[in-house]
């Protein structure tokens, strides 16, 4: 067995472990890696100084960004301790495995329960943040799964001396006989990365966190799922009855409060009959004039942003109202960019999404709940809005806790992802020596029952079965 | 675009139409669809003879099986009708779309739903039985979605018939401005498969249905989730305190009622303190001299079957006891041959199934338990079972009312899957003009409020929303 496999297998191994573990095993084991890592503060910083120094060097001769350098940064006020604080919710979330989903009485004697479980082995690349090991780890341990961690090179000595302490506390599980020393495990190369993608046999989910470049790669480089989002290209549709005062304010939060990230804004959509009117100019304005966005617009939108009486409001921002060209409606500025055009309906709107949106979150603002409900049947995307901000959608703001991500896939689990997007479940099945040949509508066969088990609600197969 | 792709988009289209529709209309299509192919019986027997006369010539040939010649039979006594009853079948279940699975109160006005909604343009791929493709329509148009399936090449002028048949009745939709034309569509030949294996763009999820070569190729060739599974390696473990009876009851029925199936035992697992008594060799016994199955044993139950005083039991059926190599405990026999290891522990059972097993279904007999539920947590299948035989792990045992596939993928569906595998689902927030902005810990800003909102079970977004 090759290193790489050997990982794996080991990962698979921890894996099967922490499915038989407790909630109560699973608390312990978060406040033990929360100890040791308290512990290691000054050897997990000094690691630290140590990337820092080696990613100056590279800022300095323009080979790495400033931004990067800066999130890698662990000392920064108060950065440590919110490190460890996440550890602390994490444990204080809902366990979500063991939870019995449906319960069915097959026959007398013969029960079937679905119940949530651990994905399995989980590999997290990520970039520069070295805090994403902890967040990673305890995410994982609370829902049961082993992971494989790869962060950015440049963060390596930070991630290193992390995994030793998280390593550490997982050993002491032994003393339980648990193995769960695997149960978190860091890799370094990039070539380690290629092999992973590979170990499908042991590798269940793979959760690619940073730039588009790389979700891409790894959704085009592997066999085992993926969850995540390469794009997220969100548009906001101003309908004909949309109120000018709420699309200001939707609108500037949706684009302006953070433009980098995924859940911002990238193309507006107008009702046309708004470009007869103030209202698009007076929209317009705020968006360029008050917040410094940059307007990529149609054709009949730009001509009612350049016609007379108009062009005077942006005449010292002229070069921030452009015309669009097609490729912008595909275009995930992440900067103060809005791409714009102008429909004629909702259905156009809802057609325009469905071609060129990337299935993360689009909204409509109206004061016509019917044309909302058609808009949210009809658009194709993990979150639809009727009247809110598209920067909205992140599992925090919908009160997950945690977040593991933000997916655009169309199975197992959509948008924003909490720690529910880390089980899957498996069916019990309770006999007393049950045969299937005993079924069916022969001559003295039996019928199934298919009675359904009322459930309480946060029914666990421990107090259900014991 | 290319004839290939422009069958993918166009099924996209049409899947952008289904998921607006609601429950009663697709019950309309459902029934029309019944309609249409009840006028078109005679055709369909008519295409139906066209192949099987073709088909019959290549059994002559030596070129078929006769296996497969019955599988294409659709005028056999009722099988029509049975196909037609389907349908209505289908209407009757619950739509698995537009259920609200969660609900939160996000701030005052700012509620969140996550609804449950078609996963898109599913791609069927099955072997000869022509009647799938009925089922599948039905399938697809209750939870949404729409269909391109490709059926094996010799049932191909049934599938064309059924599929025009199909084809009018949803050409009807038209003239309630619905174009769902392209909501099933039909494909030819192989070489449109590995074309439309590509279109990840458009088509969200694979479901083969056939032959482990074909869900192993497909697996292999596609970027797109694919549901269902390569292997049904299901182990059944006799665990000490097993009771006799009960293992014979459970064991002949898991390996001999549908030896073919994916959920009959391959592997029997035994306790080895069983082989220092007559339970074994009873057991043994039932399945050799009573049932024609034949045993691949490791050297310690083969040497318990051999001993003097047991081996005359089986003298007449000696090539029924053969000792098995390593290879048999990975070997899906699909046969009268079972694979049997003598084991110290369920600890050892679970080891094994881990390792050897295809995450299917795994069952303990034991009359402990507390072993059964340390089995049952560490086993990692989608079914692991208790005093009952793997082949209850059939959608229509566990009371789904149809299935769609057995899954042995670790995300989205496990396990046999109903509707709920064919849905995802979409968070809808329907705010008052909310921005993100206005959130957080800063001066002025608000928290959220995060309140669960009540829910009465079955409830839908249209009851609970308009």
């Amino acid at each position: 067995m090759d290193n790489i496999t050997q990982i794996a297998f080991n990962a698979r191994q921890a894996a099967n472990v922490l499915q038989t573990i407790t909630t109560a095993q699973k608390s312990v084991f978060l406040n033990q890696i929360y100890s040791k890592l308290a512990l290691a503060k000054a050897d997990i910083l000094a690691a630290n100084k140590v990337d820092k120094d080696l990613a100056l060097k590279q800022v300095e001769a323009g080979k790495l960004s400033s931004s990067l350098y800066k999130r890698l940064d662990l000392e920064g006020a108060g950065k440590f301790e919110t490190m460890l604080q996440g550890i602390k919710d994490i444990d204080q979330l809902e366990d979500p495995a063991g939870k019995v989903q449906t319960a069915t009485k097959l026959d007398n004697g013969l029960d079937l329960y679905r119940v949530s479980c651990p994905v399995g082995v989980l590999l997290v690349i990520f970039e520069a943040r070295p805090e994403v090991v902890v967040n990673i780890a305890a995410l994982a341990l609370k829902s049961g799964n082993a992971a494989i961690l790869k962060g950015g090179k440049e963060s390596f000595h930070t991630c290193s001396a992390i995994s030793k302490a998280i390593r550490e506390a997982l050993d002491a599980a032994g003393s339980e006989g648990l193995n769960l020393a695997d149960a978190v495990q860091i890799v370094e190369s990039r070539q380690d990365i290629d092999a992973l993608l590979k170990q499908d046999k042991y590798i269940d989910l793979v959760i690619p966190r940073g730039s588009n470049a790389l979700v891409k790669y790894i959704q085009w480089n592997t066999r085992i799922p993926v969850l995540g989002h390469a794009d997220g290209l969100c548009s906001t549709y101003v309908a004909e009855s949309a109120k000018l005062d709420l699309a200001k304010t939707v609108v500037v939060d949706a684009k302006t409060t953070y433009p980098a990230a995924c859940n911002s804004t990238e193309t507006l959509l107008v009702h046309a009959s708004h470009l007869k009117t103030a209202f698009f100019q007076e929209l317009a304005k705020t968006l360029v004039v008050d917040n410094g966005v940059t307007l990529k617009c149609d054709a009949a939108s730009l001509a009612a942003l350049q016609k007379e009486g108009v062009a005077e409001i942006f005449k010292e921002h002229k070069d921030k109202i452009q015309a669009s060209d097609d490729e912008d409606y595909d275009t995930e500025f992440l900067e103060l960019t809005l791409a714009v055009k102008a429909v004629d309906s909702a259905e156009q709107a809802v057609e325009h999404i469905n071609e060129h949106g990337s299935k993360h979150t689009d909204a409509i603002l109206t004061e016509d709940e019917a044309e909302a409900n058609r808009f949210m049947a009809g658009v194709d995307a993990a979150g639809v809005y009727w009247n809110a901000s598209t920067r909205f959608a992140d599992g925090f703001r919908y009160g997950f806790g945690a977040e593991v991500g933000v997916s655009t896939n169309k199975t197992h689990a959509r948008g924003p992802v909490g720690l529910e997007g880390l089980v899957i479940y498996k069916y019990r099945l309770y006999g007393q020596g049950h045969a299937s040949g005993n079924y069916g509508s022969g001559e003295g066969q039996k019928e199934y029952l298919h009675e359904r088990i009322e459930l309480k609600g946060n029914d666990t197969i421990a107090t259900l079965r014991g």
